[in-house]
């Protein structure tokens, strides 16, 4: 049986079966957006993300530093999905021979301006010789935010995001625009002409994702449980975050934040882009009312990205999710999230 | 100018300038086996690691199983060459997507069947999709064993094996054997015709490796302060070591730990193998006289390896490394370590 067979998701819970059991300081392991662990001081997150040439991403369009900046951003978005705090990072760069040496100073100058901007430190890592393309992979090592949950230091693994956590009942929200970085990649690989500000608008949403640390902090301390990062159109990871809480959900179509330059610029394909466009990086998170009231509350007037309610969690089929309309028709979702091995 | 004209180390040294100054809490960063930070309850450990198809392996002689351990396994040795105590690992696989499941499943074996002997969980990881070849990034997140140290704690820095820690005067230990990989390697290259018992001894040093995790424990509870892992030949690592710590070595030839199969398969070019050969994975540190006749009796009638001792630490230019023979001639030394970007 070939791994194109059975999918990213089914090689991953064959490989979950396969690994010894968790020993019992380990929180969470394989299958949330990091692993966590108890130490005696706390919980420790770790993450680890791999973008390879010619399928993450494209030299030429996306530039050095775009590169070290987006590898580094987007475990640190899988920390800010914990509501944890990043402290170091490892780096590790495969590389061919005839690479330049002015293009890996420029990838750690993107790499370090975003770890600086998140108060990341790089503590190490690797440089190989990678023939066949450039591949990166970045692990992030952080810790949870138990002090602005406020919780008694024996609950401290509530103070943790995770995907299983989410009920019936709950409401769905997200941070931020949905389907800007999916609108910059087609405007890059289909050479769109927009204006100047909007395509700046397009290129940082897909090639500079802003990780969004102190926005994942705010949702614990407002009492959030689950949540995880949307690296693979909300859709496909609202339908994981569902599997995860073993819960169904509804998302309102007209609900959904789209940037008005993606309305501007796609019409009514925009929907499409923010329902099943990868890589935005902004956190999908599902909470009872009560508590999204005190997040909408408790980001207002803040210097944090815009929250918005976009659906419900229900139960139901585990992982289903619908889409409605605002005249009440469903929207078809047969379309999923990315899958890596997927044919 | 490309980085094939500087190579790795060049390349190293200029990344490390380009990166912004480490944050107080970091105690070792790039150029060390692993980093090592402070937390509020010791001293934390992380090291990365990869593996690229057809630069660090080839599939057919090398097994799915042995690819899982060995990946591991090189990532164990850098904690061993910290002293330190390994608890977490995290695993990200690049695949084609004509992998076979079963061959995954067998990665994932090998590399839990060392993690058990270890004591480290698999915590996490990732899966994507690599066309142009199978590549692995192990991260091990682990700790400095500051009990078996015994030094008081404010002093707990001190119980961090570091490549920079050598002096003039310090003898020169290794654990294990040297170039017994090497051979391993040349065996199946060179499809070698050996006797099965030589084979599994070769084929088990090169595929196999045992991480020195309990011997850098117990050097650093012997009070030693020096070392690094041998992963790219024994003259090539020295070299390293001497650099980071500005000093210079001299190489006793005829005191180097040889396992008879290699003496017996290779004769007079086994001492070449044990120079030069790569992934030994053993343990190659210096330190004071005394200090060294407490190691040599700690690992006496433990279950460690045995520790030789092969040279010295002098004042001289910094890196510089002698190799003497019992007659007291030099030998060449001009074949340095392994270069991923040497031309």
């Amino acid at each position: 049986m070939k791994i194109g067979d059975i999918g990213e998701f089914g090689l991953i819970q064959r490989v979950a079966k396969a690994v010894p059991p968790a020993p019992s300081g380990l929180i969470i392991g394989i299958g949330d957006d990091a692993a966590a662990w108890r130490t005696s001081s706390g919980i420790q997150l770790a993450t680890t993300d791999t973008l390879i040439e010619n399928v993450h991403f494209k030299l030429g369009p996306t530039t050095w530093y775009d590169l070290g900046w987006k590898a580094l951003a987007v475990n640190l978005s899988d920390i800010a999905a914990m509501g944890g705090i990043a402290r170091y990072a490892l780096v590790t760069l495969g590389l061919p021979n005839e690479a330049e040496v002015q293009d890996v100073l420029d990838f750690y100058k993107g790499l370090s301006d975003l770890a600086s901007r998140c108060d990341t430190a790089i503590a190490g890592g690797d440089m190989v010789s990678s023939p066949a393309g450039v591949m990166i992979t970045v692990s992030v090592i952080g810790e949870a935010s138990v002090k602005d949950c406020l919780r008694p230091s024996s609950h401290q693994e509530a103070c943790l995001l995770r995907r299983s956590a989410s009920r019936p009942g709950d409401l769905v929200g997200v941070t931020g625009f949905l389907g800007t970085s999916a609108s910059g990649l087609e405007m890059i690989m289909a050479d769109l002409s927009v204006d100047s500000h909007a395509a700046d608008v397009l290129r940082t949403a897909h090639l500079r994702p802003t990780p969004r640390l102190a926005e994942g902090r705010a949702l614990v301390a407002a009492g959030v449980q689950a949540a995880m990062d949307i690296s693979d159109g909300l859709v496909g990871d609202l339908t994981k975050l569902c599997e995860a809480s073993r819960v169904a959900a509804r998302v309102w179509s007209d609900r959904i934040p789209i940037h008005p330059t993606v309305t501007g610029i796609f019409g009514a394909r925009a929907i499409e882009q923010a329902l099943y466009g990868g890589e935005d990086y902004e956190l999908l998170f599902a909470a009872p009312r009560e508590t999204m009231e005190v997040v909408t509350r408790s980001f207002a007037g803040e210097a944090l990205s815009e929250v918005t309610v976009i659906g419900e969690i229900m139960e139901g089929p585990a992982g289903h999710v619908a889409v409605v309309a605002s005249d009440g028709t469903h929207i078809e979702t047969e379309k999923g999230g990315w899958d890596h091995f997927a044919r």
